[in-house]
């Protein structure tokens, strides 16, 4: 059979990865407009991620719940931000059981007021507190232009809500889950990131304080990959949800509370991140398959032994599959495991079992090598390691070359008329700079980097790029996806 | 502090039922009408049934995956049952964005509807069968009159479908499906259940044959648990979803399908079944927590050697949890422990550390007994398979007390007038009669039991106890939830 055309990845990106989701059965187009289909290739590798962070989100204490998909349009208006901030974005139901709903049911965009509703009935006493909930939910935002994984009308994540006797203790979890963010996506996906404080107007809306992971893309667009906001008392106060609690000495306290998010828009962070002109590339730890076994031919006593490999490496907890029908050639079966990105292929035939040996082929550098059968889930999973660890620091090494410093306007739109990236430069920190900045370059405020764990940033002293006045701190700009 | 007030279940069990649901922090009311708020007990109940079905799915290499959560009316319509059983249950988008639909998009109250659609588009050949996918997602089906898991208009399940090249292959697989949830259910949820087959008046809105698990409850009213359809070519014909392929000899032929469905409704009868006038009684291999160990007093010593204990039975494997804050008395950590119906406690004070053991209390029979520190963690996870084993019996003998055959009319009236519980009796499968014994009795026909795992039944020869007419089979009748 032919190969599939694939666009290049290099020659243009965009087009390469549409494609490359569908040919890898990633996901597909749904008749819903804006809404997907994740396949089980793309959901697989959402349940590993999801697998993966349960346990940031264990270590945290914090517990996972469900609460209704719906919300009161009512209560999104208690928050005065967050109900300007989501109000363009609503599906709303109106009918219901066949009759008109005395009032209309947003399917929550986010469920900060529908949980905090809730926050408030719980909570009287300091003893209450903290109140630490996640859910693994889908969420809708009507949104005019869609992507696949990243921007679509439904999509599937994580929302942590939190509420604290303290705004100390709030704000330091705010950092912690930030951290467990930055953990999750370099140490499990491969994707390097920088950390950092949001601009007031690239804020959640609601919160007051915004911190964000922001990962570059190949092309040189910037993708805001989770954030972890600090919303101070805004939903707490009596006007609100009146989540208010006695505290030591009686007095009538509001609580502290964070949210923060991480969705399926980083399975896009992924494709992009680390595939290549022949498909995907996944990293080792959330590839759905880990190794798979290929037969090389259509003998019963190969197709017997792949299958014995494949159920040997199951047994020692790799994530293993096999390839060994008999109706498509060998070409074809690797062709297969090359869109989808699987680490490692292992290639089994009779030479290979006359010799007790195996073929590895290496998905992210095409190396192929004979290794003895003699320990081989052992030595499988040192080479998963390896190729977790060579592909982080390649795409570690990729956003280093698209990271430039910018030392006037002039400095910046050279950037983004080349390679874009991210360009570091002072600014005033007004908003009219800001939004002159993005309409004449497109590049935008990504964050203010933080230089350690707690929220630190570099203090300087330098002139705003665009109007001369005195700035305090270099930002990150980019384009944002 | 003061024992909380609970309605003793063998008093009142609808009133005990919402109360210790609450007590035990399973579940809340929510502000949406006929929505429930899932907490932490009660949501980690249901991962834990994901796990423990998950493995079955596995084992049928049925893949998961996700569809929008958005159906066009217009989909619902292309089956005529389909849309005739669920058009009252539907909650509908009307505006979206800010902006009328030109559309009108239901929440999804099943999804067979958007995933055949794609299902149509993806199978072309006799390669491509079969198709078997599952979603773990949450549905919507509006409901006038609701109840904690066992009637909510919003609930959480998952829903297997799948295309096969011959109706034989499907019939298969939905035997396969029926069993499969039997034995979730009795082996990890210690439920006993009946397997049998739906009358045509209470099958699923569009299949052909409707399996099912049914459980009866303590109030001798029967809990629908899980069903598996044979949806046989209703979806997949041509003016349907057009689920077509070329066979071998190149003729064009229509799937034939299945689709089966295990919601959060079972939890109720978990509830139900196991639960006694101190609170609920959690299945150890489904239980949240498993072990609890509680500081039998404030004294450091104790609360440090509390710690270590829970941190080795986490190592061993056994999903332990502590309870040793110093702000409430031992009674009434006893007290949350018997609520919340955590199989094992287990105290630490100073008599026992001295000793080198611990004190361990069984929830399900209220037995207390030593236990040696050496070795613990092996007894306790024996403790755990026994308390799970004697579960399962004693529901079972329960449920043995609850069946009766009626020989009849009289006798299936004094039956509905007594205990109700499953009534057997013979039925001549006919609507009229079906109707008039539900109307006059409250009892439905739960389903024809099968006499094995491949849909087998019991042949014989009597008369309809309502008409008098000749029937050839005993049905189990109940009053159901």
């Amino acid at each position: 059979m032919a190969k599939r055309q694939l666009t290049a990845k290099s020659e243009d990106m965009s087009k390469w990865y549409t494609q490359v989701i569908q040919q890898a059965k990633l996901a597909d187009y749904s008749p819903v407009k804006g809404c997907m289909v994740f396949r089980p290739n793309g959901y697989g590798l959402w349940e590993n991620i999801q697998k993966s962070y349960q346990t940031y989100l264990d270590e945290m204490e914090i517990k996972n719940c469900y609460f209704p998909i719906f919300i009161p349009m009512s209560f999104l208006q208690r928050e005065a931000k967050h109900v300007e901030g989501f109000a363009p974005e609503l599906a709303v139901v109106t009918h219901a059981g066949g009759e008109k709903l005395t009032e209309e049911l947003v399917v929550r965009p986010t469920s900060e007021t529908i949980m905090y509703d809730m926050y408030g009935k719980w909570v009287q006493s300091h003893r209450d507190l903290p109140v630490l909930l996640n859910q693994w939910n889908n969420v809708v935002r009507w949104e005019k232009r869609t992507n696949f994984f990243l921007r679509t009308t439904e999509f599937l994540w994580q929302e942590a809500h939190t509420a604290h006797a303290t705004k100390d203790e709030a704000v330091d979890l705010m950092y912690e889950a930030l951290e467990s963010y930055r953990s999750v996506v370099e140490d499990f996906m491969a994707v390097p990131v920088v950390t950092g404080r949001k601009s007031e107007s690239e804020k959640f809306a609601g919160a007051n304080i915004t911190t964000t992971i922001e990962a570059m893309m190949p092309d040189g667009k910037a993708l805001q990959s989770g954030t972890s906001h600090h919303l101070g008392q805004n939903f707490s106060k009596e006007n609100a949800f009146n989540i208010s609690f006695q505290d030591g000495n009686n007095k009538t306290q509001y609580a502290w509370q964070n949210s923060f998010g991480l969705s399926t828009r980083i399975i896009g962070a992924i494709i992009m991140t680390h595939g290549d002109d022949e498909g995907l590339v996944m990293p080792p730890k959330i590839a759905p398959t880990q190794v798979m076994v290929v037969a090389a031919n259509k003998d019963e006593a190969v197709i017997n032994h792949a299958t014995e490999l494949t159920k040997m490496l199951k047994k020692a907890g790799i994530r293993a599959s096999k390839r060994v029908e008999t109706t498509t050639s060998m070409g074809w079966k690797m062709n297969d495991c090359e869109i989808e990105g699987i680490p490692v292929c292992l290639i089994v035939g009779a030479r290979e079992m006359e010799n007790k040996e195996v073929t590895v082929k290496l998905r992210y550098n095409g190396e192929k090598s004979s290794v003895k059968e003699e320990g081989l889930a052992e030595s499988l999973k040192d080479t998963l390691d390896d190729i977790q660890t060579a592909m982080f620091k390649k795409a570690k090494k990729n956003v280093e070359n698209l990271t430039t410093d910018a030392n006037s306007y002039e400095d910046l739109i050279t950037a983004m008329n080349g390679d874009r990236g991210y360009i570091k430069a002072f600014w005033c920190e007004s908003e009219a700079c800001e939004k002159a900045i993005k309409e004449e370059t497109k590049a935008t405020t990504r964050c203010l980097p933080f230089t350690d764990k707690k929220g630190s940033v570099k203090e300087e002293s330098g002139q705003c790029i665009k109007c001369g006045n005195d700035a305090t701190h270099r930002w990150l700009f980019a384009q944002a996806y």
